[in-house]
């Protein structure tokens, strides 16, 4: 069960693909070089695989738990927690003002997958505390940042988001909440939310909640909708600890995994109203959010890739340890490890391949993403920062959707082995069940992609980006092997389906607007798999030109990078069909409610 | 939780595209028409719908549980299986002379479809039973066989397949359960049995286990391996039970899913030998036990089948039901039913098709096992054999493959809700997971493809199949429409794609055996695809001819053939190309296993 940190592959997207010594050059960030990326990963791999990862399996065995209204987490949790908040790894990458590191989201995001993958619930904690953080460093008053950031930072607190509620899941809309002026600047709330992540615990003193919520005579719809912040104890303004506020736990979920993350119903005001503070303007909450959502949509997608290298590395685990059967090839007489049969290498291979080619095109988004924050050209910044989000639901999606496929894959490695719960691979395919549902579906996000992504801008950033990879293409055409010939191949193919699916949206969004969703979520992974595949492009021009300096290592990138050619960038002509078949999404609209 | 057997379209497969006509008309059968199939889908309707779908959900919340060597199903379970066994329901394809009912397989298989449905685990002990029906039908002496066969019909006495040990699971080379004469007739067994599917319950009077163990003496591996049965209780001359037997239950599995069917471990001969009988010759278990796997592969490919299903009828129900987000089209200011938004619409027309089309090839290939015995003509008789053996591992791999995608998109379908356990269709994600495993990974039904399947006749049965759905796109061209075009166009080029697959694995699997198996599991599930997708193309050349006779049934039949043209059949030239690369399986086996 345990988990080991891949730093060299880390390190090696990093530098190679994400640019870190570029990173490393802007303002503020001038630290950030190589080495320091080493110690902070080899800091965070100690944390993650001796501390968090053997708690993976007790959360799962003993979930945290409620009773009255208080809920006890995990045994072993909140020591870990005190572990990780002492070693300074809430506050990675922000800033240093309110006493977090100020590191690049480029070296914090191998953080995080590292965290993910030792113990997805643990880090569920952590990821919304960051949500909180976000949400208060963006629209916060700075009394409200200086009182709650660093204690969020430094692990004393930490924090919630409260959007969902019975009625009110995708659709933010018809959130319910009220939120009742007071006339001494604070606000009275009532209402109920479901599906809080950390909602209630006792690993911290205290819990900031950022609640949507609607006040007295708001417009309806998201543009009435404001955020609030409604801690769990009341603040003094000398930031002690002061009253129980009227915001209560009333039961947690019983869910398929994560199941040491307590997934909280809270209610508001039961007991007179919890007491709650504006972040921002009124009516603003939404849009507060959707900046604040960037980062944990980010954040869910390395959640998605996290978990997929765990589940990787224990199926390679097994398949070199399992002894079963004589190899096809006759080459032995024996039985041998199922490592050497060609499906279970196949399987290992697309665990693998995804895995990379996922955490690849990740680390890159972070990269635009801290030239989009530091860069001194206001113009570089605006360019970066759409290109981030033009990548964002690609990295949400995609890498979580691909999680599903690849635990699946390692229970199948395990065999019957794979369905027994002591052996651990089921608890990974139950957990990522999870990561293409929460922080937007994989359909909000393709509606995300296509909507404010891919048609606002007339399909721009979209059109940048292949020709990016159409550069890439080139460059694989000046060298010579199979892996070059498949890539250039496939990736090429790829760059076609793309574009034409590109085109596509851009022209018909408008008209024909249903022809086009129906193929969102084919769009979507159609991106993910070309702009992976083109990391895994730019990998191979890499690894070719270094592999003498470690045969290896940079022999397997080749190999991978070949595999992920001819084994997943096929599937974008299929995608293209889906998506830009002549009749556009005729086929998905052509049965009525009834005839379902 | 409901379910509701869809029996017109499980009679429209049964008629338009399995020949259920000319079933009728095979000797023994005669009653076995259009009529009777009514009457007996039903009534099997009527006990899965009313009896077993509401026990399914209690299954997974009280398992069935073990204490001190006794297995106590789960409450309920054991007044459902007098039910089903008052109601005749195992016997329904087994033979009148062992008090059957001597139906055929194409009626039996919507009734397996059926129980599955609406609760897989405890279907799983039918499942089984009927494995050693078959068992003892195909290779045990007439005395065994009077002994039974009729208790194991009736339902006061259930059976066991017993093969897998700790060391030797897809391996059954490495079997090592002893069986020792002791010169009356009888054997002394010792060993340990896992992964027993009911392997010790409470629900019938004695438990009849077949065994798979080795002879003194006996040659190494495969060659070595004996079929014993070997029950609970012995039974006496006169058929009454005797003493208890020395095979005992030590141990229950916990599970990811299919929580209700206990999976025991067995001990055999821990107290002085459990006492068995040889089952047909020495040394020929393992051929026995693949005559009679045939029928439980084919049987957990109608798991797959059935699992979708309920997964597809609970996730329309819930997308009929949940209003979230106005329509991208703007048809509506309000807030919609989810299954107005494309996206859904796409999810469920998926599972739908899926569903759709593997049911049809599971129904076609069971026809062409009730010719295969019952006809006439030896040389009809062998060609449908040939078929049959062909489809087997197909309707085996493809239906459990293609349910874990189904369950997961009714996960999906029910958004954060489908995580919560008490939605029910996380159970559905769970208990699927088990079918691409047992009675043969998915690497197995592919290799059985590949080897038994395709090589060894030089790839006839797979071309004579080929030049069938040729034949099918031929008629196709003779129609006009939008389906008829989109199935037209991706059903040729499926054909094209898996006669390539077929030419490239008949070519190469003798010298390049590794290249071939690279590409085995893609090979199978092209084959699914494209053989799915003629039936497909079959139900839309009926659906269009009949349209006027039942607009809306016919209608959807068509919708649903145009959206499995432009939505499943693309895929066929990813998988060709996995398959068929330049470098066949260069990639796959590229990395050495120190790399991974």
């Amino acid at each position: 069960m345990s988990y080991t940190a891949p730093i060299k592959d880390m390190l090696f997207v990093m530098k190679e693909l994400a640019g870190l010594e570029d990173i490393a050059t802007l303002p503020g960030f001038e630290d950030a070089n190589l080495d320091t990326a080493q110690a902070v990963l080899g800091e965070s791999a100690k944390l993650c695989g001796e501390v968090l990862a053997p708690l993976n399996v007790e959360g799962d065995r003993n979930p945290s738990s409620w009773r009255d209204g208080v809920v006890t987490a995990t045994p072993g949790f909140k020591e870990a927690f005190r572990q990780f908040s002492e070693g300074g790894w809430q506050g990675v990458q922000h800033p240093l003002d309110y006493e977090g590191q100020g590191l690049p989201k480029l070296l914090a995001t191998p953080c995080i997958e590292m965290l993910n993958a030792s113990n997805l619930s643990f880090a569920l904690c952590p990821l919304l505390t960051d949500g909180a953080i976000e949400a208060l460093l963006t629209a916060g008053s700075e009394a409200q940042k200086q009182t709650y950031v660093p204690k969020l930072i430094s692990g004393e607190w930490t924090g919630t988001m409260n959007l969902t509620e019975p009625q009110a899941g995708s659709d933010l809309a018809l959130v319910r909440t009220r939120a009742e002026p007071q006339g001494d600047g604070s606000f009275k709330l009532f209402g109920t939310k479901i599906f809080i992540t950390w909602g209630e615990h006792d690993m911290a003193k205290n819990i900031a909640h950022l609640v949507l919520a609607r006040t007295p005579n708001a417009p309806e719809g998201v543009k009435g909708i404001s955020l609030f912040i409604v801690p769990k104890f009341l603040v003094n303004e000398d930031g002690s600890l002061g009253e129980r506020n009227d915001v209560h736990c009333v039961s947690i979920e019983h869910k398929l995994g994560i199941k040491a993350s307590p997934t909280a119903v809270l209610q508001f005001g039961d007991h007179g109203g919890a007491i709650g503070h504006l972040i921002g303007e009124e009516n603003r909450g939404l849009e507060y959010m959707f900046i604040m959502m960037n980062a944990a949509r980010f954040a869910v997608g390395m959640q998605g890739v996290g978990i997929s290298d765990r589940a990787y590395q224990k199926a390679v685990a097994y398949a070199k340890d399992r002894v079963q059967s004589r190899p096809v090839d006759g080459s032995a007489k024996q039985s041998v490890a199922i490592i050497q049969h060609p499906d279970v290498r196949r399987m290992l291979a697309t665990m693998r391949g995804l895995t990379e080619a996922s955490r690849a095109l990740a680390y890159v988004a972070a990269a635009h993403c801290d030239i989009a924050h530091r860069h001194p050209d206001e113009a570089q910044r605006a360019g970066h920062q759409a290109l981030y989000e033009f990548l964002v639901p690609i990295v949400k999606g995609w890498s979580t959707e691909l999680s599903i496929d690849v635990t699946s894959l390692g229970v199948q490695v395990h065999g019957g082995m794979g369905f027994i719960e002591e052996t651990g691979a089921a608890q990974y395919y139950r957990d990522a069940r999870i990561l293409p549902i929460y922080e937007g579906t994989t359909a909000i996000q393709a509606n995300d992609l296509i909507g404010r992504k891919t048609v606002r801008d007339g399909g721009k950033v979209a059109k940048s980006l292949l020709a990016d990879v159409a550069a890439t293409v080139e460059a694989l055409g000046s060298q010579q092997g199979p892996a070059f010939e498949s890539m250039k191949k496939y990736l090429a193919q790829g760059q076609r389906s793309l574009s034409a699916a590109v085109d596509f949206v851009v022209a018909n969004t408008k008209g024909d607007p249903n022809a086009v969703f129906a193929g969102s979520v084919p769009y979507l992974k159609l991106a993910g798999i070309v702009l992976g595949g083109w990391q895994m492009a730019r990998a191979l021009l890499v690894a070719a030109q270094k592999r003498d300096e470690d045969p290896s290592f940079y022999g397997a990138k080749i190999a991978t990078a070949q595999f992920y050619a001819e084994h997943v960038l096929p599937q974008a002509s299929a995608l293209e069909a889906s998506i830009v078949s002549a009749k556009g999404g005729e086929s998905v609209l052509a049965l009525s409610e009834d005839q379902f």
